[in-house]
């Protein structure tokens, strides 16, 4: 037997949590979801494998190489990369059944073969929503995502943090007017850099991809643009650029403002902020990248944007739209390492009702089965072991309450309730108890 | 452009919903969580994906032929086909971690390269609990899951189902006492065939198969016992096989059911049921199905039983379990074309705050978030059209409520509010708006 023995291991880069803190991790997940739905947002689960036909149609490069791709039988497989994808089949696919604007969340785990590494996983969760509209989208949905950001971290518990809001348009109508628009991706790529490697090397970087000084110095202005929302909206107006395309991304940039201010969210968490770009091809318009304060290490907790069109490679119609995604994961790794979350001792019973002995089993099922019909959690020990084992079990498992119910108890309809915090006991009847747990 | 586009088509047998049956299954789900966790059960989430030496220890035959199994690197990979596997697996790998008897659920989805057919899926969801003990595990543990059995059916509307139990040693105690183990699992296949072929068919074909004619007898005599749950269990005490293994088999059988019944399950929600084997190696004790009346043939819609065993791949540690599993793709898929399930209209967003023209957007802002803040799912409708084409997107969605802000509304701060099934409309102020919406 021994020698037929396999170690019972888990891949690297694969999340796999012991219950305690998947209690928590399924709370935020689920905290997400009841978030997104008080938006209205329906719901969609697509297959995690796809066609690769169908999955790769647009992909390539670095995605590609991270896919896990293979053949069963005569099929040619992949898994998701990302819920944007399997989400443009869905509508191309569906496009009659739907109403427009669709509004859809998913969460869901989704497959990247890359390189292990701390807080890097290969299979993580992804909590993506999406607004796709039939041929237009009003900007209205631009303003609104913001609104759900900020309403989804609220819920997760966090006051302190800054959705940051830029428009795409804005910077490649700067690029375009600087005759730079070849060389952005470099550009964007060395300016993203400068927090981390300071105004002079930045400099120096776009020299050495040979950009002219005064090209240098514009865009290093543009950069530098500071003060409040309102305040940089302003100076980009007299930034001197009159580019059709840079107008339009700072009247966009505007509307969207102006708009999140009608939702009434804190000043304090949203601004401006002209350095953010994400990824070069996909976004068109609004993008958006959300800060914890004080913990900007974890990079962008959300983040998004506006689109084009999700789906030219699956249909003829025009699909813009605007969406956020939660790298749920990944968060989850670095709040925990940064210790951000609520500490708490997470429980999924809230009672435990123990018998004393096998001849008290009947009256302690009858006692489980009423705070179960109140809704209230209730695991029975049904173990034969010494009451002391019964209530380490509890402790272990952060259980709150433990009801022991011993011969008297059994005899005269009562329970014995202790509170595991406090060490407080007290003898109360069956009657009585629903309301004391209840009012805890 | 056009030549370049792919058809956006999802896999045979994967399942993939349109929203409004997405919002049906996603209730289903939670509610069987919801449930699961009403028992105590912890959650765990383990990766889809394992190493295929991991994964297959202990597979063989016509599982290993399923498998999705592939390479990436250099690792031999394989997705779940299960979720019994991984749990072996992570309660072997984290058993100074765990509080025994461990309880878990785990809901999530499995993979399975089956022949496509209506009804049978590739990917499709699992939800199943287990209780593993570390070393023995009270019998009271398997006459507790009935209990869960019928609570979570009982959640999901049902009241017309049985919980078959019966015990394998019975059965094997049967076999080995009349000389037959060796020959169970044919014997065991043709005698659960008859209710569809009938007594004289299944004599016949035990006869094929050189079962001696004084053996098919006492076989036949064994499956036809029949009467009340307790009847049975008389019957077969005095049945007349001594074996030690039958005896054991009957006495737990007896245990289990005296159990269940001190939980009050109603005793037409569950019934002693000797033809029910569930396949041979696995399964050491009692077994469970679980029926919906008038609806058998969909098969049985929650199964499971007890092992001997969990991990004997893994580890050396002795960690007998008990589990029981709803396949939920395939209830689900079964359950709408039977039409079992209460036809009701779905919706996410229980209010569509609809503002006339933008003028009214900041004040419909303003009243959307108030609903919110009171736990009400309400979407805003952003896109700027006329307003039959709102109305129009809200019954599509089954939203119940509409809420139309117009200049006057604006201006008194009140909302007028449609009801969307019966029709009625009336202007409210916006602080008696909530109980209205919430007393229904």
């Amino acid at each position: 037997m021994e020698s037929r023995r396999v170690e019972p291991r888990t891949l690297p880069g694969f999340m796999e949590l012991l219950p305690n803190e998947q209690i928590e991790f399924n709370e935020i997940k689920e905290k997400i979801q009841k978030s997104y739905e008080k938006f209205g947002f329906l719901p969609l689960d697509t297959p995690v494998i796809e066609s690769s036909e169908v999955l790769l149609a647009k992909a390539g490069g670095e995605t590609e190489r991270q896919i896990y791709r293979f053949s069963k039988g005569d099929s040619d497989l992949s898994l998701r990369f990302d819920l944007t994808v399997p989400l443009a089949k869905f509508v191309s696919a569906n496009y009659g059944e739907l109403s427009f604007p669709f509004r859809r969340y998913q969460i869901g785990k989704v497959y990247r073969g890359e390189k292990a590494q701390a807080g890097r996983f290969r299979e993580f969760y992804q909590c993506d929503i999406d607004i796709i509209g039939d041929g237009s989208l009003s900007i209205m949905h631009d303003a609104e995502l913001p609104n759900v950001i900020y309403e989804t971290f609220k819920t997760l518990g966090f006051e302190d943090f800054t959705i940051c809001i830029n428009n795409r348009k804005i910077l490649n109508g700067l690029f375009k007017s600087l005759g730079l628009s070849k060389n952005s991706t470099d550009i964007l790529r060395i300016i993203d850099k400068i927090e981390k490697i300071g105004r002079d090397s930045v400099k120096k970087e776009l020299q050495e991809i040979n950009v002219e000084e005064q090209k240098i110095d514009k865009i290093l202005e543009f950069i530098e643009i500071s003060g409040t929302s309102d305040e940089k909206i302003e100076a980009l107006k007299a930034f001197g650029i009159t580019d059709e395309t840079f107008m339009k991304g700072v009247e966009e940039l505007e509307q969207v403002i102006c708009s999140i201010r009608t939702h009434r969210m804190p000043e304090k968490n949203f601004t401006v902020d002209l350095s953010i770009a994400r990824g070069l091809d996909y976004y068109t318009g609004t993008v958006y990248e959300t800060f914890i304060e004080n913990h900007k290490n974890i990079g962008s907790v959300c983040s998004g944007g506006r689109y084009e069109n999700l789906a030219e490679y699956y249909t003829d119609k025009k699909l813009p739209g605007v969406g956020i995604s939660i790298g749920l994961s990944r968060f989850f790794y670095q709040a925990k390492r940064e210790n951000i979350l609520k500490a708490k001792k997470n429980a999924v019973a809230k009672v435990l009702v123990v018998p004393m002995t096998n001849e008290e089993m009947e009256y302690s099922s009858e006692v489980a089965k009423k705070l179960r019909d109140q809704g209230i959690n209730t695991e029975q020990f049904l173990e034969d072991k010494k009451l002391k084992a019964k209530f380490k079990y509890a402790d272990k498992l952060n259980i709150p309450y433990i009801i022991v119910i011993g011969q008297e108890e059994a005899k005269n309809r009562t329970v014995t309730l202790k509170n595991m915090q406090t060490g407080e006991q007290e003898t109360t009847d069956l009657s009585k108890l629903i309301s004391k747990i209840k009012e805890v």
